[in-house]
């Protein structure tokens, strides 16, 4: 819908939150108001999950890979072996590899009265921009550990940390939150008013997320506890 | 480790079971151990979930979005309003868009004594094409039942179906099953045989995922009771 009026054009975000600036690849043409360019919403999206899916093109075509991310402040780091195939065309593009990183929460079915109706309670995070190759020492040290937190806070100071040779074989490349947008949907169904006398169910399901009982290596050195950074995770 | 000795060609896959070709673009360059074209098992990871990750070309750039999927036999739809990008671009390039639609399921955290040996238990499909416009109105149809029924089945059954001003506001689009891989990784922690003593706890934790009691509508028909294809999904 709002397509072709806003081609090309950076749209004023809202001033009393702090907020990305919509463009043109940010503005969906469908659902625009589930839309949000707030900081502190799409931080919180990301910083829920640590799987993402990760986009670039590869001979003209679309690739999409499942993969390990990580926030620190307003960049998103994501590791791999230096063999990996988007981690590998990172190094070797100049000025770095166009991809799309996208991470998604599904909260609750919504069930309609009517087929058309029906849908996802969600939110997503879709991020564009120029992926980089991490060089320098330190901040890589830093990713790695913060890709390790990401997934199990407090979890990078209770681990043998990475050694010369695990560093050479890791690649991590960043990407700038800079072009980002959120998007959510809430609520019930949008049943049409002639259908709400209609036999049929309609309401929320909601999914429900958790952990299991950590299961310990067979092999744990002797008096080795479960660390309170894993007690954690089992509520 | 695979890239230059199978680029371009396509290897003879089992025979045992049915299974796809690998090609160039299924053969990852990484844990090549970890892949797999068994349709049995492409199916099952398919089946099991409904929302994928659709990633596609736009002006040279990726683009990876959220979307629900449903499988019928060696096809997968995905269907949106006929104003969304990715339908509307399918719509109109001929002879369709080339698309990688993407399905993950993360089942453990892999904790290990190292921190470059920490790793995540998942299972993914990706698969390549190209993606046609639906226009049959009968495949059309049948692909909106399996979209609802692949989320809930049993659902399309129980809810007014789609008139002729939704169907002609829906769009759907067909991806052939034909260059697609399964990727998963299994067991527990790779520790290096010297890490094994250090006093870090080792191991996995599975990941918990389920549905809560599902919400009614407060608006329901008098009498609507709770469906059996919902009070299956409780557990």
């Amino acid at each position: 819908m709002q397509g072709s009026a806003t081609q090309g054009t950076r749209r004023q975000p809202p001033q009393h939150r702090a907020a990305y600036t919509p463009t043109d690849r940010t503005v969906p043409t469908r659902s625009a108001d589930r839309a949000s360019y707030d900081k502190d919403l799409v931080h919180s999206v990301l910083d829920e999950a640590y799987v993402c899916h990760l986009g670039f093109v590869r001979d003209g075509a679309p690739v999409v890979l499942p993969t390990l991310y990580a926030r620190v402040g307003e960049r998103l780091y994501v590791h791999g072996s230096t063999g990996s195939r988007p981690l590998r065309m990172t190094g070797r593009t100049d000025p770095g590899l166009p991809v799309c990183l996208t991470v998604t929460h599904v909260d609750a079915l919504v069930l309609a009265r009517s087929a058309f109706h029906h849908s996802i309670n969600y939110r997503s995070v879709v991020v564009h921009g120029v992926a980089h190759d991490v060089t320098d020492p330190e901040e890589k040290r830093a990713a790695l550990d913060a890709l390790v937190d990401h997934v199990v806070p407090g979890r990078s100071h209770d681990v043998r940390p990475a050694n010369n040779k695990e560093l050479a074989a890791t690649a991590v490349i960043r990407l700038d939150l800079d072009e980002v947008s959120a998007k959510a949907r809430t609520g019930g169904a949008n049943d049409e008013p002639e259908d709400l006398s209609l036999p049929h169910w309609a309401g929320v399901v909601p999914l429900h997320k958790g952990y299991d009982t950590p299961i310990a290596d067979a092999r744990l050195a002797p008096g080795t506890e479960l660390p309170d950074h894993l007690a954690v995770l089992r509520g």
